[in-house]
């Protein structure tokens, strides 16, 4: 049966690679908040709804309402598409989420092609939303569609959740997820994403967890003005030392954070972990030459893919309100603003880890004896992801992969903090599966974006088979 | 004799305050270097040499070119004023520093009258450059016209340099003076500028010092590119975490600054000076509340003078090229740059503290085993000044202030750099005098500038009176 189905895709491919250009000659560009960029989006949205409908689905296209920038500017934000295809109770409910935005592009940007036109240069498909998120949507719809073009029964019923705003933070997503969670949501039994990348040129991946983030702001004042380091300079308590030294408090030259606490609530690591890093796909002297890093922390991989996915980290990202320009201007800022951030890991918890922070550069900061006033605020705090490796569509998604690429994927998490898992996961409460099509120098957000026709190809395929394998399992 | 030119200078104040009013009306802002500006300088220049000229001075008005802007424009610099009047080889010759350029004001700005109008009000005469520095210019000439009026012998030599270029950095002051240092300045005694403030509202000052100031720059780099914090936080010796441990290093909270053998060369405090300090007129708690400070790093007015005017201090300015904007950018900036300056005093030496920063810097990064590259800078670097208080002038000044106000001056400091004062120092090698006219609260720089009637008109005097104590000691 499968080998029909890719047999389909096979002969077919040229076709999907039309609607893959199509798709991308939208400039759905979400990041710009402009009319003529909306109206794009909602263009995109509605050859989406048709091609759905087109499937046979049936197609709710919800009006999201307006949103208000900051500058005062009214938006239209574009609809977001629910839509499901067979009901058949004695199936499992697999629900696929994708998003049709993009990331601004402009030739003159470094691209070598124009963005909005798919070219494929030695099988690699190059246009802006190829490999985010574009392709893999259509990878999806193309396995539903072989099976609807070979009259064969699709094996689990099929949703699909659409949107158009995600890179520009997924405006309005989580209401309604939030409001159809007993509706649209109830029967759902499997989320699948397909929005991040391998993290090897050839070898697939599951993603099983990310990050989460909770980022800090500590103000240090004496007061509006700013000073004169000529006037002022040797009476005060100046906001810059005060600041440099609490940020100098967060984390040691190895990496390791030093606010008393934060490990403890750190997933102590296992031996079945452990191993699964053994067996990853990464070349650290490629990843250490494509990141032109001299040296990293650590000089293994094992160590390295922990210290980005299991372990927190601690960024400071600068310093709002103290002198930033080019030049040597001798002021005494009055006022700073330092920023950072933790990205957090199961099972660290965010109110934990933010009353930790707080007691910490008080602590700090009541040893300076300082005049000036401290002030630490928690910005954003989202919680980590994991999923259950050992849940039924994990499992069948690493079958399916072994079926079409041969080898069994990299078990993969993501160092960064992409909120949609952990919401679907937390709203729903079902299991959440990330499954990504691209490879790792697909450049999402970059520019030269591309995705390979063979992971397009393939990953239709890959769709396919885990439609069959998950329906096999849930029974 | 004095009192036959104090009567004179009383009886024709108010027409000392029109010929004040006639210079604040020229809007001579050198600060924003537009073709506008500039002739409003010229013409500032034209009819200062013109005034000159009627005191019967010979004056010389010099060339002094273009310059070229960082944006390409070129503008034409406003010519400096060299004036002579008198040469009798008896006499000493006192050579007065001025400037008539002004900062930028406007009436939105938080004027209440027109900053171009000069206008009285309870005995303070508002406008823009009226104590900063057009006041006491005609103040000197003023005092030079009323010997002439009542046909008396001045007794000194005068000779005037007068520039338009002070608010913009005095472009090619020292080039002159260097030319003319063998011609025009070889038979000067002495340098009288009269460009600061007094430290009170009413007690008159004289200025023997002013700190000097070394500018630093600290590049810490990992690559060109910032990185994303979720994608690399966790691997990296971020560039931030090294820089605020290098800045963190500097200064204690204290104020005491850390890097070794910094206070070696600071000039031990002797008993004379310490005494000094003691009879200055500063109201600490109403110098507090003008600040807004809440609490500075010592309670004693001697001990926060000292800190400001004879100890070197360190300050932060900030940092180039991390995220300094509102909001929360998860960056790990790939290249910072932190700055901070060190105001020196007698007799810190810019080469050693520049050997000592640097290795200090050096010596905490090698602590660090970072592999991001480290490049310390001295941008910037300006001798400290200090005159002899024992000198000819700074004795007849005190004497002249005695017969004026009847009280001795505060000897004072400035804790800024005044390169100008230095300047002449190195050049001509003469003493240099900073003879104050302006009351602390004159607000020079700032919105609704002044100068007291009072002080214009006794300042006045005192410069005639010191003319008078000059010669007498001289001789």
């Amino acid at each position: 049966m499968l080998e029909n189905i890719f047999q389909y895709i096979d002969l077919h491919q040229n076709e999907f690679i039309q609607s893959l250009k199509e798709w991308v000659a939208i400039e759905s560009d979400s990041v710009q908040p402009l009319p003529h960029f909306r109206q794009e989006i909602f263009k995109m949205m509605d050859i989406a709804a048709d091609k759905l409908r087109h499937l046979g689905a049936a197609v709710d296209s919800i009006d999201m309402g307006h949103q208000e920038l900051p500058d005062g500017q009214n938006l239209p934000i574009p609809p977001i598409l629910l839509a499901e295809l067979g009901n058949d109770p004695k199936k499992p409910t697999v629900c696929f989420y994708g998003h049709l935005d993009v990331q601004p592009a402009k030739k003159e940007d470094g691209w070598h092609t124009d963005p909005f036109t798919l070219v494929e240069v030695d099988g690699k498909l190059y246009g802006r939303g190829a490999t985010d998120n574009k392709g893999p949507v259509l990878a999806w719809i193309n396995a539903v569609g072989a099976f609807q073009a070979l009259n064969q029964d699709i094996p689990v019923n099929i949703k699909f959740i659409i949107e158009g705003m995600e890179e520009a933070g997924s405006v309005s997503l989580d209401k309604l997820v939030e409001r159809e969670k007993d509706r649209f949501f109830s029967n759902v039994d499997y989320i699948v994403i397909s929005d991040n990348l391998w993290i090897s040129k050839k070898k697939p991946a599951l993603t099983y967890g990310t990050r989460g983030n909770i980022y800090f702001t500590v103000e240090v004042k004496c007061r509006e003005q700013d000073f004169h380091s000529g006037t002022f300079g040797g009476i005060l308590n100046e906001p810059m030392a005060d600041l440099v030294s609490l940020l100098g408090s967060l984390v040691d030259s190895s990496g390791h954070i030093l606010i008393p606490g934060i490990y403890d609530n750190v997933t102590p690591l296992s031996e079945e972990e452990k191993k699964m890093y053994e067996t990853i796909d990464l070349n650290l002297e490629e990843y250490q030459n494509s990141s032109q890093v001299e040296k990293f922390l650590f000089d293994t991989k094992e160590e390295i893919l922990m210290h980005l996915w299991r372990y927190p980290s601690l960024s400071i990202h600068g310093i709002e309100g103290a002198f930033d320009e080019p030049g040597a201007k001798t002021v005494i800022p009055a006022q700073v603003i330092g920023k950072f951030s933790i990205r957090l890991v199961p099972h660290m918890n965010i109110s934990v880890v933010e009353t930790q922070v707080k007691k910490h550069l008080e602590d700090i900061f009541s040893q300076r004896n300082s005049s000036n006033k401290l002030k630490v605020t928690m910005m954003l705090g989202v919680h980590p992801w994991i999923a259950n490796i050992h849940d039924i569509q994990y499992i069948a998604a690493r079958r399916a992969i072994k079926t079409v690429f041969g080898v069994d994927p990299d078990m993969i998490r993501d160092g960064s903090t992409i909120p949609i898992a952990k919401t679907f996961q937390d709203i729903i409460q079902k299991s959440v599966m990330m499954l990504p099509l691209g490879a790792v120098d697909d450049g999402e957000h970059s520019q030269n974006e591309k995705i390979n026709r063979y992971n397009y190809i393939e990953g239709s395929k890959l769709f396919a088979a885990f439609f069959l394998e998950v329906a096999k399992m849930h029974s």
